[in-house]
């Protein structure tokens, strides 16, 4: 064992791969019902790009290093960044354009439950639009998947950066601090209100200004009923008022598609990254807060003509694969060993070239089957089929070619059947 | 457009990506039904680990980087190095392990027509048999991939690294060299008989040896007639007449599995890596010798060991996806722009809630579907479905909700049918 994958990184062997796979078909299928398109951009980009608009301490995680050509470059942290490249410098794609991508984005951090340096994300964007219909596809599309995974008990927090941004203006907070603010509000579920508290008193707000900032985001309650006192006190202020539109309309197009039971406004929701421009939302499991986020995003309506593209709107949402993959492996959602369907056994060597003929024949049916290759006898044979957890043997000797019919093995049930080929093929395409 | 993709890499935009997901979606579902496991291994590994026995040449192509704690690290150059490390540190696996990796690997090479920076390999490996039905079953299965990818005119030409040496040794080349000759040879189709002749004039060898060996290496014919000669001509040199056996078997077992008109028999193949220690294998176009190799892999049964495993027999085959890609693309075998079947269209505002509605009941039914996100009229609605190639367009309006039929738009027949609901579900599943 002189070797291991590097810190931060694992190994994804056959039963984990299952799962894993589980998890990305059922989202790739979820996201092409709802007509988002795959892309697919290369693990690296230039540092210049990845440095615009990373935020505070997400260009400290970048991996960096040069080419042998010495450009600058770094493995991206996120699909939206590589996103913005791609729409910004393809100004020809007909709008709205709707995208998914999975696939691995990297950060140097500490390693803990549900974290690693190397992580798959699974995202789905909308560029091109500025109606608050395409926030609404992209959280129904969420809400959508964590079902389909099997997730019971989730919500979807809802907020607006231009509400924060109205917020901070009522109480007089000056308007550069705005993205650090965010960024202390964004670690209400770590450091919890006193931390919170402790670390805006830091920035010089008077504590008059930070109780009335913490009294207004941190009151619960019904969606609308929040989102009329919220428009009540913030009247007048214009960047709160547009906030407060989109959020009415987020909330009728909710009723459209049936799903306002899954979501819920919550003012004290911050998100930390810099290039948000409008509505915020994050999916969270409501039975368990340790594991964080499941998924996240809002709109960004700025950051593409920020990497050189002409002004497009846009919004989003980023499933974490790796917290998905931890929760569903925990409560054992999974559980297959392998993808083989049957184990074809060759009693000596006489059978062998029978067991091939059988072997393409089932495989040509669309059925995964193995055969020996170790030189095993019978016994030896059933015994690696048995922990390898394939779920039927099939045992091919002389006397089974002759009568043409063969015995079928239930590895499972320890039971056994004795059919004709064309009934194997059947019984194993059923099953 | 001021940022694009770092030199040697692209992006696959959704025309590009559907025809690659047919690809690996064939290729998943083969390696499948012949009983291979998917594997995930990272990006970057130890460089220690890359460095061993990457061979001349690969070496100084890998995007080598530090993490912020001084690791030396490696974008992997291909998928055979990480599988190596995971049975190495990996015990447990039973044998013999039968793995599939599809993913991106990296080399620092000047990119050109079917070759890139940032390229993806589909991989399958047996490790733990020493076998021949091991190696051919991985020539069988890269054989089914291309029969099903739609491929016609390919030859899988088979070779023994055992053989060469014993050439070598018949010729009386030092064996220190024979590495060192095989990548000379390796070069035949790209610097030709001259020019292999010449490179090896440079290492010192005598004429007539280069004249022997070019005489023994070059001949061609059918397969078992080649292979009778080599064994008469070496008969005696012990190594020689092993690897003549493994192609004995290799031939007896094609036959079994009705591949033999497949396979082909050159002296002259020699592969660049270091690592082979059997057969070598490359899966060729016959008509087009441009794009090189499609597909092309050996036996390794030192590489486990080396990086600290027990030891381990193993073989594969790697194939590359650039390539194939490429060819499918110059010949259209894709085709399509979208992967959504059906945009539907709203008549003024008042028709959203049922056009969400309709959308969700499709949508349920696994039918990809659009609807109007940017507030544009009926005709730029159709226009838009029309330029993004969706193949149907509904309509919805006040008239057809009341009337409970709706209006199917065949874009390309440029027809269209009155249905209802369920008769629309129906006709777009069937399509």
């Amino acid at each position: 064992m002189k070797f291991q994958p590097p810190k931060g990184t694992r190994d994804y062997l056959t039963e984990d791969m299952i799962l894993r796979e589980n998890i990305l078909n059922t989202l790739k299928n979820i996201f092409e019902k709802y007509g988002f398109e795959p892309l697919d951009t290369p693990a690296f980009e230039t540092f210049e790009l990845l440095a615009i608009k990373s935020g505070e301490g997400v260009i400290e995680q970048i991996f960096q290093f040069k080419d042998k050509a010495g450009r600058d470059l770094g493995l991206r942290f996120d699909l939206t960044v590589p996103l913005a490249r791609v729409v910004a410098s393809n100004p020809q794609l007909s709008k709205p354009y709707k995208r998914y991508a999975i696939g691995p984005a990297w950060r140097y951090e500490e390693p803990q439950s549900g974290r690693m340096r190397q992580f798959y994300q699974a995202d789905i964007d909308i560029c091109g639009s500025s109606s608050m219909e395409a926030d609404v596809e992209c959280i129904v599309c969420t809400i959508d998947c964590f079902k389909s995974l099997g997730f019971k008990k989730f919500a979807v927090r809802i907020n607006n950066r231009k509400i924060l941004d109205g917020i901070l203006e009522l109480i007089g907070m000056e308007k550069e601090k705005n993205l650090e603010t965010f960024r202390i509000i964004d670690k209400m579920d770590k450091i919890g209100e006193d931390g919170v508290r402790k670390e805006l008193e830091k920035r010089e707000f008077t504590e008059k200004q930070i109780e009335k900032l913490l009294e207004l985001i941190l009151k619960k309650g019904d969606f609308l009923e929040r989102l009329n006192e919220g428009k009540r006190i913030l009247k007048g202020i214009k960047i709160a008022e547009e906030g407060i539109k989109e959020l009415e309309d987020i909330y009728k197009l909710s009723k459209y598609y049936g799903i306002s039971e899954f979501i819920a406004l919550d003012f004290s929701l911050a998100r930390g990254l810099d290039y948000y421009t409008g509505p915020i939302f994050e999916l969270v499991e409501e039975t368990k807060k340790l594991i964080g986020t499941l998924a996240a995003g809002g709109r960004y309506d700025n950051l593409i003509e920020l990497f050189g593209g002409r002004p497009t709107p846009a919004t989003g949402i980023s499933l974490g694969i790796e917290r998905i993959f931890q929760l569903m492996k925990e409560r054992k959602i999974s559980g297959s060993k392998t993808k083989v369907k049957v184990f074809i056994a060759n009693v000596g060597d006489e059978s062998k070239e029978e067991v091939v003929k059988i072997a393409q024949m089932l495989r040509n049916k669309g059925i995964s089957c193995q055969i020996d290759l170790m030189n095993r006898n019978l016994t030896k044979q059933l015994e690696y089929a048995d922990n390898a957890g394939i779920p039927f043997a099939l045992v091919v000797g002389e006397r089974e070619i002759k009568k043409k019919k063969f015995k079928l093995k239930d590895m499972k049930k320890k039971s056994e059947k004795e059919l004709s080929l064309e009934e194997i093929a059947r019984e194993l395409s059923r099953n």
